[in-house]
């Protein structure tokens, strides 16, 4: 059994690419969360047609995040 | 009288169905979830038109889930 | 007074039909529930133009759940 | 001073119309409710272009309900 | 300093207004409310295009409300 | 540190303008507030094109708020 | 491991870009937070087509925030 926080915990420093609610999709390295999933990324990037926006550091908010997926 | 919650412990390391709310469907196998249903993912793929999109490890937020087949 | 979860109680084992937020029925026999309204239907099948399609054991989330039919 | 869910109580084994957040109208008679506002209605009918379609006894979810008019 | 809840009780027995989320905008007298802003209405009107509704006694939840206007 | 609590409580008795979920902005002045940033508005004007509408006094939901500038 | 809150805490007095769920992107300065995200901006600007509207000082709800850029 694999708990959905322990995957978090185990991810940390690993690149993570999440799905959001509205379908963008960010990629980045995870170096925090909160209980409430959200999430800090590191050096956060976002898929776009024909390339990616640079987006540094950034939090996202866990009640946005439809999937977390390790990389 | 099955409890969501039971159903979900006796179908750990089993393949599952999500269906989410924004129509998307995500097939793996369940090897962890919490009281919130947040779930986990082994060799989760995203069903795509002509195909599908392998996603490896995921955490499935709750809040997005519709239902949960057991396939 | 019938409250609702006397209802569902008195439901189990008989064929219910679910309608979604997003429009979808989805028929099946009425097997759990818990406080959420989270539901556990077997043999559901969800209604589709021209036929149905077979989902087997399902949990569906309460949260997305309109209305409840005893059929 | 009428609190809604004294409103309620007085509109037991009575005729109301829910007006639902996906716009659809369902009629009915209330034979009970909790205090999520989740409803209990007798002899339902979805109101539809052209005559209605009965539902029977259902459960409706409170946090999908608009208005509650009392007919 | 006008608590919300201060207004909506020297509000008893005015005509008020309300915006809903799905942009309904419906006008009655406040006979009543509760914590959580579910309100009744009695006289309730529906501005429709071209007229009114009539919904006579009514419960809005208060989930559904964006603004509430005193006229 | 401001606190955004701590903004509305010095914003008390002056001009704020609201942008809602919905994409309605709306003028007043700020006379009260709650916890959950309820807003009560005195001499509220919702923006429109060519014009504005008068709302007079009015109660809006926190929960319907993106963001409150202080003009 | 860097806690979302954290991360707030050590952007204060710094330019961060925030996304919201409506898709309006907001940059400002961080001058406030609490713990349900919702912030403080001065100076803040939305991103427009062919320029940007100034707003001044805002609280912006963390309800409606995806995420928060670090500039």
């Amino acid at each position: 059994m694999v708990l959905p926080i322990d995957l978090l915990e185990v991810s940390l420093n690993r690149d993570i690419s999440l799905l959001l609610k509205d379908g963008r999709i960010l990629n980045g390295k995870l170096i925090g969360y909160d209980q409430y999933m959200n999430l800090v990324l590191d050096d956060a990037r976002e898929e776009k047609e024909g390339g990616e926006k640079r987006l540094g550091r950034v939090v996202v908010r866990g009640s946005n995040v439809v999937s977390i997926a390790i990389v």
